[in-house]
């Protein structure tokens, strides 16, 4: 994994900054013969697209994806299919509102990236957050779009199932909820509450931290390796990656620092066809989050990520210039008091594409399923 | 970042089974002229080999390195340098005792990877665990000690702060007390109380899970990359993907998702060569842990991971065997109560290694580090 | 490397088809801080456009480049620079000619991908060779040119030393010579003679091979590695993947085995400033290409490439379509009656590429440069 | 690819230096349930052992290799099997000769490496050539012995085409041969000429250049991929990655550049199963070396590569020593005065290894094969 490029065999390069006149990236290593379109992307695309609702920033982003390459019609079929090319996907960028940056462009912004980039690079790109800016996520979101076709019956969901301290109602879990409020939140009562709460925080011109899930089902048994290339190792290093996040639990995560190896243990009965778990084990519970080993149990994959207050907000914080002095700085202009709620689709996105590519290495190093449960000799 | 290989620039590949011959790693891309003695590595694996207290596992292993290749006397200073080619480590397996498997060698155990194996692979080497053995680890360790002496002025210490439900005293928080203890706890009272709480767990045959805390001092400003090569998503990745790791955070982790903007914001002010800061800017907090847009800020990185209690217990529990029948199963034999303890060096070496190989790479893009504060032009 | 990514620190990614809206490549890796200007690498795009002489294919194409991120104003220097973020090159296609395909769709042209691209996918873009369309190498030219800004003093160039049967007289080689006809080769007499040469071969409708001397000057010794990453077998690697390339020789290349070891090798004198070498040792001859073993000498870097002649040719072949029956085939329409002329830049950007990753490899494990000779203890 | 890594999904390590205690790889990747004994790796390494005729190297190494991991006992079918996991092997030196270094420690010999590598690291290995001697092809020649287990039906095999500027005689190749004479050439007169021709070279103390071609054969169509993945580019660079090899040709190479597009082309016919093409086209001749594009067409694959005269040399040439000083040297000792000769189960092991990949790569990209021809909608 390069700088700018996530994944092994399905691999994905993003590039572009928030305010230059493009982002998108390269999709490379997608099977042939996939069907896709513009609108397969551009609904995920939409889901993350910012200015819908008050709770988000109020740049107004169509965020219409463009197929470059990779894509021709295929005369079998009559529709449009993946050819094995590099897949371009450009996103142009429409509303780079032109204004004043001389309040920001020598001050650091506490929590915000400006001073680790300018002693790394020597310099950086401050206009809207330049590189650093989660306009760069919308590329995730574009890439996941294809790798959720790749592998085949899997369904990727994420919901956001707790802001600043306050929970969702598990029992209350609906899927169909999801969609509904602007917080992508399954439990719709807390979702009323949420609409409150967060008006709150940003009429007061703070922010607030969030905890995202998102959960994979239909990834079959297998995927993943054991050592280096964990299923849950590479899924934390993806969600990690999410801008803002700051933790990440799979299955039952920092619980099971508390729990007894009885409490934790998966239990196991025989295949049962009538459970529709086509001639695989039934597990009994899911405290593992579906991997075990590095390796998928074929149950759903689990993952959690705290995402944490956006740093630009209303009221003034110490900070220093880049000549080496002390300041003081307030960050005007668009923003969004919970950056957690956008990145639901960002962390949907990400879980997909760390499936699809173990999906092809699996397929590289071990071929056809396994034939389990073995036959006795 | 292979299946069994970790890292870019700086990077290692381990191999071995716990009942096979040997286990070890090759360790590539090490710079050359780094001074290296057996001692070096020796006295990494000596704090995490077993056997040491009645709360790790008794088999007996000396876990002694051999350095294969990749040193050589340098005739300038009369001591052994690495030359810059791969270092083999190769530790022999001595204690592997001999016994009857055939009570588990058909029977997933739940919690363990045994059965993931088999449905992926085919078949497993079901000996101690085979690759699946926390006995991997010790590769890792032995890699870690390298690392450790690549980012000059670099310390990178880790300590054991909960177990089951009982987090240890921040305030009470001693360095010196880590290595006194059989638990690398820094706070000494609760070392005591572990005692007799894990005395509890392992007589009653069970298992219990644990919290470690990484921190990493002396890390310049400036390593990681923004997008893919984040920082903090490399070192999720490598800690998540240590055995039986089920959450990670950086800084302050999921406590972020109950904060603002205004209290998550870690304010800067201007070097101050008094603190001994060395021209870079003074932080007046550290919630970031050390990172910032996946970059180093020049603060303590600090990380923390949850590790799940293991699966090895006394107490039987309802299972399926490879055949497909249901079975009940009951771990015997040697086991760790509480697995997390021996993931303290564990964690240490995998920061070790993620820093050391950004060190690499920062300086393979960028070269010398830049001038930080800039002059006003 | 991945299928459409070529390097390791400094790697560039491309994509687009033939007749699709662009072809491009995102640049990844660049150091910061570099000074670059769409003249820059438009520059190098021109000397590969086609249409600018009767030898080379007719479609017209003006290859007008666009930086699209990556690049920011530096205050210091008032200069548009590299940020390290990614580099995306964008080049619009013009002039995809409309036309009829169909007879061309269905059938395979010997010679050309179309077959393999079938039997390996399923289906291919056949619009104009589609992905193996030699579009794809404004691409690489363009990465080149950054590539060129990175090793600081190295310069790159290319002739082309042969077609069909007919070498250049080595004697009269002259670098000022090569952007003076339309065949980059330097030798002036043979250039006249290429222009009635090739004008024979491309009236009678039928094509011709080259070879093609690519030359780095400049480059500092310790480049490469040991092994699997050696400068030789990198840059082998590089110039066999250019498009019809069928053969490559570093030095005395195949000529080599025929000579003798004491022929062969490259004796060494004490450095001497007067012959301006920096302090490092004098060769007095250059068989290696200024390659041993893998790492470079600090001599010149020479390789050769064969191209072979384009398979559009006007003459009727055997071939077989897509649906398993035998057929005629003839390439009607705009080509290149020798492909070689225009893979002259581009081999020079093959060899740039390759000597600025490893720069920026070597800098990442070693560092600053040894202080060789050494001082005797 | 790294420093000492070889491949992507298939690939290993190497480690080791000429006089150490030993060397060896880790292969990775390998797919499961693959049967595998000492014996299927031995066989190949005898065949490169030194010492095995006067034309050799008389250093006396058993190359006795050692499983060391990633293997385990199917009970299915009772024979030793690859498990998925890393592979070790191990290769003891046993013939390190000690000796007196003092006469080439700081000095450097014109065509070897000890310049170079001290330049870049500052230091280096002299010992019998360390880290540069051919002793590291053992571990390529190991790796490839698996790697022919991989692609089923595949068979690759080498010969010496020429020795000096003597050639064999095309008509009279005859497989058989090879193993018959101490040259693996397979022309049995040649053979008997070069005999005689070496032990001339050999005992005027010089040594001579070679040319070897390496053919893998029953290679299915839709290996490789397009642009910078191409089954061609990887060969090259594999190849010319062979210590001493200075020039690499895929099919008809540099001859190329004097043909025309129609003597060039390799004209199609329909499948024809008397052929036993098993479905696929038959080609009337392969120019090509059975690759288009950078992906197999199902032809044999062909490649030759040129391997320059040993440099250690008995008579004296002018060189620099460590510390910059004029100096003469002669290599004593036991050498090769062809090294081309054991370089052929070398080149056999590169080429499979390279195909070994591949042929994972596109089965995780692709998964099943096309079923070509198609069928007309």
């Amino acid at each position: 994994m390069s700088f700018n490029t996530f994944g092994h065999l399905f691999r994905f390069t993003t590039f572009g900054e928030s305010h230059g006149p493009a982002i998108g990236c390269v999709v490379d290593g997608c099977p042939p013969r996939i069907p896709l379109s513009v609108e397969d992307i551009q609904h995920h695309l939409d889901r993350r697209r910012p200015g819908q609702s008050r709770f988000t920033t109020q740049r107004q982003e169509p965020d219409a994806v463009k197929i470059m390459s990779g894509v021709f019609r295929d005369e079998a079929s009559g529709t449009d299919v993946t050819t094995g090319a590099p897949i371009m996907l450009l996103i142009e960028n429409v509303d780079q509102r032109s204004k004043d940056y001389s309040e920001i462009k020598d001050k650091y912004r506490p929590g915000h990236a400006g001073y680790t980039y300018d002693v790394k690079y020597g310099l950086h790109d401050y206009r809207g957050g330049g590189r650093a800016s989660a306009r760069e996520t919308a590329a995730r979101v574009a890439a996941g779009a294809i790798a959720r076709k790749i592998v085949p019956g899997m369904t990727v969901r994420g919901a956001l199932v707790q802001m600043g301290p306050h929970k969702i109602d598990r029992a209350k879990w609906d899927w169909s909820e999801v969609d509904k409020n602007p917080f992508f939140c399954p439990d719709a009562k807390m979702a009323k509450f949420f609409e409150e709460y967060l008006d709150g925080v940003r009429k007061s011109g703070s922010s607030i931290g969030a905890v995202i899930e998102v959960v994979a089902e239909g990834v079959p048994a297998g995927l993943g390796a054991p050592i280096y290339a964990k299923l849950d190792g590479d899924l934390a290093g993806a969600l990690m990656g999410i801008n803002a996040v700051k933790g990440v639990e799979i299955g039952d995560g920092f619980a099971t620092a508390t729990m007894s190896g009885e409490d934790n243990a998966d239990e196991m009965r025989k295949p049962d066809r009538t459970l529709g778990n086509d001639g695989k084990p039934v597990f009994l519970s899911n405290h593992a989050g579906g991997i075990l080993g590095g390796i998928s149990t074929g149950q759903a994959i689990v993952a959690r990520f705290a995402v944490k207050p956006t740093s630009s907000i209303l009221n003034t914080r110490k900070t220093v210039d880049r000549y080496g002095n002390d300041a003081d700085v307030m960050t005007k202009g668009r923003h969004d008091p919970c950056v957690g709620i956008r990145a639901v689709p960002i962390g949907e996105a990400m879980m997909a594409c760390v499936l699809a590519d173990h999906f092809l290495r699996h397929r590289g190093q071990v071929g056809e399923a396994t034939a389990w449960p073995f036959e006795k000799k």
